[in-house]
Formats: structure tokens, C-alpha cells, sequence
């Protein structure tokens, strides 16, 4: 299983917006990515503005087909991309859990 | 939900060592910790040194119960970090997942 943890730094007052957006693709990805397995967002206890994305995938084929989908061109493109100063990408296996 | 998010960057030559060590204290927290909702690992696939553990906890007191238990002193402090050359930790708020 692949692992995609990915840090979206947001610009300061846009948070509860880039959530927002956030909840929207998650039903989107459970409904139409069946090789996406856990997508979970969470929210650093120090710092508000700092959310992280734990995303499952069977393979890379399904990483790459996530990332061509219309919700992910429509939201995480359009919607969430502006809204954030930095994006850092991290691609791991899972070994356990 | 509590997300702890570890990050161990473990001396060289000493994965599959640590690695090991996990793979005997998930079944124990999943036995003993009804307070612990996740326990997963996943390798860095840029740089194989680099575990990440991604933890759910249901609340402040789960997370702190998981530091007393007997199996996180005997093989956490007692075997995996001294194989670390490093650790880091960021405790998150569960958003969305």
C-alpha cells in the first residue's frame, strides 16, 4: 500500500474554507476511487494553519489516477491550491497497520 | 480523535531491527489499548532510514495511557530508540476520516 502524506501550509484565514473544501472531496474520492483506501485529514494542535493529508492508495496507478480525477482538478486544484502558501509531498509504503 | 504523527529516523543498517520491534508491539497495543484507534508504519520511499507511525488515540488520556503501558517502555524506549538516531512528533486533531 502506498502512503501519501502530504502538509498543506495554509495562507493565515483560510482554514475553516480549505476544510470546507476538503469535506466536499472526501465523499467524492470514497465514491469514485475505489483504489484509495483512507483519505484523512487532520489538524496540527500547534499550529492552525497546518492540516495533513494521510491518503491510502493500492499502487501507484492509483496515486497517479487520483490525481487526473474531476474532483481533484475542480477542488484541490481550483479551490484549495490558491488558498495555501506551501504544499510538501511525502510518498511512503506501509509496512504495518 | 488525537493524531500523533512520529517520525524516526533510525540509524543505518538498523531498519529491519526497528521495523521488527513494531511489528511485535502493534498486536500488543491493539490487545491492550482500546484508546488506540490506528497504529500504522509506512516507510519513507525516498529514504528507507525514515519511519513515519501514524497513531489515533481517542482522547488526551488514550495518548497518555500508550506512554505507560509496559510493551511502549520495554521495546519503544527500550529497544527502538536507541536504534534512532532521531524522533519527531506532531500531535494533530482528527478532521476528516
Amino acid at each position: 500500500m502506498i502512503v501519501l502524506i502530504a502538509k498543506y501550509h495554509v495562507k493565515p484565514g483560510n482554514v475553516a474554507a480549505v476544510l470546507g473544501h476538503l469535506r466536499e472531496m472526501s465523499p467524492k474520492v470514497a465514491a469514485s476511487e475505489p483504489g484509495c483506501r483512507q483519505y484523512q485529514v487532520a489538524q496540527s494542535n500547534d499550529n492552525e494553519n497546518l492540516l495533513v493529508l494521510v491518503e491510502h492508495y493500492v499502487d501507484e496507478a492509483a496515486l497517479a489516477a487520483h490525481r487526473e480525477m474531476p474532483h481533484f482538478k475542480d477542488i484541490i486544484e481550483g479551490k484549495v491550491v490558491p488558498l495555501l502558501d506551501k504544499r510538501e509531498r511525502e510518498i511512503l509504503t506501509l509496512q504495518i497497520g
